[in-house]
């Protein structure tokens, strides 16, 4: 019979394999957003769009390591506002205890893997906000900026649960028990609202609302839906940090979400334009995907199916908003990620039922008979998520604008950032349609790898 | 020590984090055929064959929570033929239950995961017999059909082990014994003979036969093949629904299968046609990776390579029936998947060796002196699924084309369905050969996500 | 409580389940690799160079069932330098045993399916540096040589451990105590070593150095690059053989070096050239992984993100080597893969540290007071694995060369590996800017899958 001592030196392979093959798998969310994001863009900008995702997995990752775990795990400073970003320097002293009940533990080292990728993707989500116009060096500040002074404090307040990782964890969860079950608020209403500070603080692209911007390659765009959606069975199911029943009826109600919000959205696109297209089905995937992120845990299969579908139909209509109101929005980062967030945090005060994956240990929502309470909470912890990021991310834009630059010049813009930023173009498809002739339009100096300038 | 009780109440990890990354691998492999397909179709239909294969993801998803789990797993109403729609409908009774035997199981909810994703692909499969050419609203209803009306009832009489999850189960696999330990029939013979069907009911492609129809990018198609052979490795040795000594051998059998296929397949290219061609590569490995799917638990290594090199040359060979009998199955899913399917399945009866992965447990093939009783049960079984998916698809598709219509008409066709049917196209590289033009082919109106029609 | 024998008949799920599913992952690399390969080359040879990935997923898959698993991990055949061939041929005596420590073991087969993919994907990343010239049969042909007389001795003096899986195993790992975690030596220099003997061997590509040869599709390039860190996290953590502290260590040392070295090729870039490339960033991830391939294990996270920087940035400078000395290393398999590799094997000799996830086991590096002899040691493993596969790889090629021919004509190569070796084009985008045109630079004949040659 093992010890409890011997449990804890010795952590539960299943839920070791599962936490870190799960981090792995939101790791792959990353590039997935990059083909997302990358397809939808004009051919002149998909370098670009596609790097602003990748410099995150870079630049995110140095940061965690050095000073962002602690600061979102380590020792809460006070108030549940921020943890010691000294403590864990580096790791110190992480990589190799046991993190959670005695038992049934798993390496710290897992529980820090599952968390950076998080924090990855959160950034590079932000980036659809600013398409084909932000200079890539400040792009590449903005990511070590943003995840330091808004995505670790948020991620402190929601995620950093009391005497779990760290001695005193964040308010949001603790104090107000708000349920996130996988990034709602931190992730996609944090990522939405920065998108929309950004966006105002760029500016409109040249010719937005009246040049066509279509996207220039929508296979792109569902090779990124569909690693998209597999690594969301990581990002949702692995966040049970256990394979057991829990993360089982996530993953349930993680399938249910990304397909009720494709239908959502196409029926609406069905009943509006009279036709089915391949962006609305992935973009209605993705909204119902991001809708059920907090929610997983309470709601039942067919809750699920019932917010996503209603996360599909009204970010179908939310996209829109950008054009009615005249900001640039350039992938729709509020219309989806923010409107799809903030449905599914509080979709939880209306929905989550003791019949969902967490059992009786989550809260009852108000169709349920659960009353108001949680709805407000909910409410609460959203709210403060969204002024919180919408502020400090407007003011980190508009310092960046205003010393270093922001955004690219018009004439920049115009001849394709790609080429302007990277000294490079997408595709170089003239062997196709000629003997060794290249793209007659670039309007720069292309480099091989090692600079030699051919 | 554990008590039989608590660990019905807890089960295992390392199979539940198994069974529920294996479901996620199966779920990417329908992205990955949505590639495999779209590349090969003219660019003109690459996202209406993409869309295909994504639509059902949604359609069957939601199906199957409310009432294609219990009609597939639920109780049997009798004889073995179908299991009870209403019993779990909306996974009523199933979310928290623990499916398996006493101190071994799995939650019920990864089961229902694991399962799904086989409908799923089941689904998409079919689609690449009627390539550029059905109308999208109808193939989207006959998925729904498809699924209720051929697949669980299917599913039921090969997957449903009686005393397993339900009362009592399907027929095939508990009153005729039939070894299909990953789908052979219900998945891979099911998808061939419906696609036929369909292939019958549609008709012919317009200058099918007479003008080239050659893959459009088969980057997509390669990329497509290498996630559909990592998702096989959950298809196959996930079916063993445990991480131990089964799944290990199964998961060395899908190597060699599609490996073996691979150079079957070549072999016949290089001798009938003097090249060795890229196409030929992937459609190989999938060939071998049909023909091990019912048989990878009862095959030595050695075995599946023979029975998988076969698959591939035969396959090699079945792809030109089309031609000779003039039935245009487009991406060839009876040459490939009907075929290959009825050599994993019957070649069981031949290659059975309890030196195989599920060891004395099996039967044993003639080829090891196990007689002709279990080929004669292989091919009732084959033989069963095959007559009842073709006559029941033939019925649906001729009930939708005599009705709602099936088919688009051959301006539309001709003009390319991408833009009838979806209102976009797959790619607009115009930047990349002169200034801002976009293509110079639309024929329809093209619109951004949110219908604003730019 | 379970006994020993009990345990040792029933190996653990979580780290069955873990070596299984890092396997599969390990698996995708290949598709990867082909595409991060396939994207740098021009379009008239996209598919020739994933090819000639995927056709060695073919043959070293037999070969390894056949001879090569019991030639790299049966019985040593005396001295450490080879096993024998014949014990466990066609895995025979293999697929239902268990292989590890009693109590904590994994299945046999599992262990199997984790070490193919190791081979498979080191004779994938040779071809990078014989792009765009190699007749494919004679490719097809050096990937079972090199395999069978490089790789998998290679292979047997690092990872065949003595008393583990075989009787007695090689010389680098057992007599001269290399610390080689995840194949620096055997993958990585190895393939670096076999990629400058091919590239002097065929000699440079026409118009190396004179003509452009950009990348005709760096989307594909970063798909690619997605895709290969995420399965190196299979590659490296799941070295470990179990899902424990071990493991969870080494991921976050192989995000910290793909991250880092994204960052220091970009740093050298910005310097240099005063941009940052997408082509640099993903090649700096690439340099990072490399390095951190031997040394996970050992480095610290700190450790790990100086370790993989400093590969990044001196692998930006090392591409640019083949120009100055005149060798056509097409896509810098030496550049990253040698360099980076001796980079790695050779860094734990100067920052091992007790502080890494193994822990005490391992040595100490200079730089943490450990003194010159680990060094010695790490410089002598890889200087014989260098040597030894230049010398057989450069005899191997020459005699293929020699024989039936390595090389293909140079009219043949200005038009298109594609077209001749393969009789296929990468892209035939004809139909989105004329009405059924097809390329109007086809100079062969292309023929459908069936060989009918439309």
């Amino acid at each position: 019979m093992r010890s409890a001592s011997l449990a804890a030196a010795s952590p539960n392979a299943g839920d070791t394999a599962w936490v870190l093959l799960c981090a792995a798998l939101v790791l792959l969310m990353t590039p997935g957003l990059a083909l997302f994001y990358g397809g939808m863009v004009r051919s002149k900008s998909v370098l670009n769009m596609m790097m602003m995702s990748f410099i995150g997995m870079g630049t995110v990752s140095v940061s965690w390591i050095l000073w962002g775990y602690s600061e979102t795990f380590g020792p809460d400073l006070g108030d549940g506002l921020l943890g010691d970003p000294f403590t864990h320097f580096g790791l110190h002293g992480v990589m190799r205890a046991v993190y959670g009940p005695v038992g049934k533990g798993i390496p710290a080292p897992a529980f820090v893997a599952f968390q950076v990728v998080f924090a990855i993707i959160a950034v590079a989500l932000v980036s659809g906000a600013i398409a084909d116009r932000a200079k890539f060096a400040t792009w590449t500040g903005f990511t070590v900026l943003w995840a330091t002074l808004v995505y670790f404090p948020a991620a402190h307040w929601v995620f950093a649960l009391s005497g779990y990782a760290a001695r005193a964890g964040g308010w949001i969860v603790n104090d107000l028990h708000v349920v996130d079950f996988a990034g709602g608020t931190v992730i996609e209403i944090n990522a939405g609202a920065a998108g929309l500070a950004l966006a105002l603080v760029l500016g409109k692209r040249v010719g937005f609302g009246k040049e066509p911007m279509r996207p220039h390659n929508l296979t792109l765009v569902m090779i990124g839906a569909g690693l998209l959606w597999f690594g969301w069975f990581g990002f949702n199911a692995g966040s049970a940090l256990s394979a057991g029943t829990l993360a089982a009826g996530v993953w349930i109600n993680t399938l249910a979400a990304g397909a009720a919000g494709m239908l959502g959205w196409l029926a609406v696109e069905r009943t509006r334009d009279g036709r089915l297209t391949s962006l609305g089905a992935v973009s209605g995937l993705v909204a119902g995907l991001v809708a059920i992120t907090p929610s997983c845990s309470v709601l039942s299969p067919v809750g699920s199916v019932l917010l996503a579908a209603v996360a599909g139909a009204v970010c179908a209509w939310a996209v829109g908003l950008k054009h009615r109101f005249g900001f640039d929005d350039s992938l729709d980062v509020v219309g989806v990620h923010l409107v799809g967030g903030l449905i599914g945090t509080l979709g939880i005060g209306l929905l989550a039922t003791p019949g969902g994956p967490a059992g009786a240990t989550g809260p009852t929502g108000l169709f349920y008979g659960g009353g108001l309470d949680q709805l407000g909470r909910q409410a609460l912890g959203a709210g403060a998520v969204l002024i919180f990021s919408f502020v400090m991310t407007y003011a980190i834009g508009l310092a960046l604008q205003k010393t270093v630059g922001f955004r690219v010049t018009e004439d920049d813009e115009r001849a394709g950032i790609d080429q302007i930023e990277h000294a490079e173009t997408g595709y170089d498809l003239g062997h196709l349609f000629s003997s060794g002739r290249t793209n007659p339009t670039h309007h720069g100096r292309l480099t091989d790898r090692e600079g030699a300038g051919l």
